[in-house]
């Protein structure tokens, strides 16, 4: 097993406490109470779901951006983020279509992906987990990871809203927006 | 099952006959008589070994070299085309950690990787699969696998030549050559 898989469990017991769930493009997940974040494989709970994704080389990010990346993130697991979020999606054949310059110039030129994201560190922490080339066919393409403190969560709205509304968005055909506080037992 | 998925199987029969199987940097593979093309899943037999990929979207090719590249390559399966080879490669944890800028320099412009197997085309055929992203660690990083006419085989030591002798290459630590014929049954 790849120790860059991760599955994200929904069911009924988990260290995240659902708050939210909602699709936001195409069908909904099944509705869970929790989620657990497994750093393995892992199977889904009767009535729940399993998704699964793989951390992974950047395949946009030039080296002068990583740096500045570098300089202001933040990692997982800080106690004050208490908030979580999982976003998993999936993009257009159209967009796994296009060309290395093709889809860096509507990540970055046109939608300012990077931009975006770097204006909410650090108090946004992020992992971007990868479900496109596993072996098994998956319903996503990637699942997004976010932490961050209850204070911020109107600058997570924000930053999705901007994402949202960006070019890179319109190859966007499934996508649900989870969110999750951590539960302490 | 994702249908981008291949398992390359080596073992006592198959498809392809094994003339050649030599280690060309790093360990060798257990060496076997032949080699199937699976296009799903499927497990090594004893002895022997299976290497699986998975077909994805091109990460360095841009649309100018794409149009090119669709102008002149041909598919998979040509009648003549009866001997092929499988090159899987492992690329090192340095060659990772590059941004896509980086990696694209050396893939291209100091390496001129596309413009050798451009050099090449339509002869040799090939197709690349994908391993690091799958949810089980697997020995390779890619596995490509070519088909030619036997007469085009000093072309494709040339080929293989000139990649080896690339910026690129500095970064593989593990590479195994193994050159097959069509066993017609």
């Amino acid at each position: 097993m790849s120790n860059r898989l991760y599955t994200f469990v929904g069911g009924t017991s988990g260290r995240w406490r659902v708050r939210s769930q909602r699709p936001f493009i195409g069908p909904a997940l099944a509705p869970v109470s929790f989620v657990d974040v497994i750093h393995a494989n892992a199977v889904a709970p009767e009535g729940g779901w399993s998704l699964r994704g793989i951390t992974s080389n950047e395949r946009y990010v030039e080296r002068v951006e990583k740096q500045e990346l570098v300089a202001k993130q933040q990692g997982l697991g800080r106690p004050e983020a208490s908030y979580a979020a999982l976003i998993p999606i999936r993009k257009t054949s159209a967009w796994w279509a296009l060309t290395q310059d093709e889809r860096r110039a509507v990540f970055e030129e046109q939608s300012q992906h990077m931009r975006i994201g770097m204006k909410y560190l650090p108090a946004i922490a992020r992992r971007l987990h990868h479900c496109r080339d596993l072996a098994d066919a998956e319903a996503f393409d990637f699942l997004t990871w976010f932490e961050y403190a209850p204070a911020d969560e109107a600058a997570f709205e924000d930053l999705l809203a901007a994402l949202r509304a960006s070019r890179e968005w319109e190859y966007v055909d499934h996508e649900v927006d989870i969110r999750l506080v951590r539960h302490e037992a």
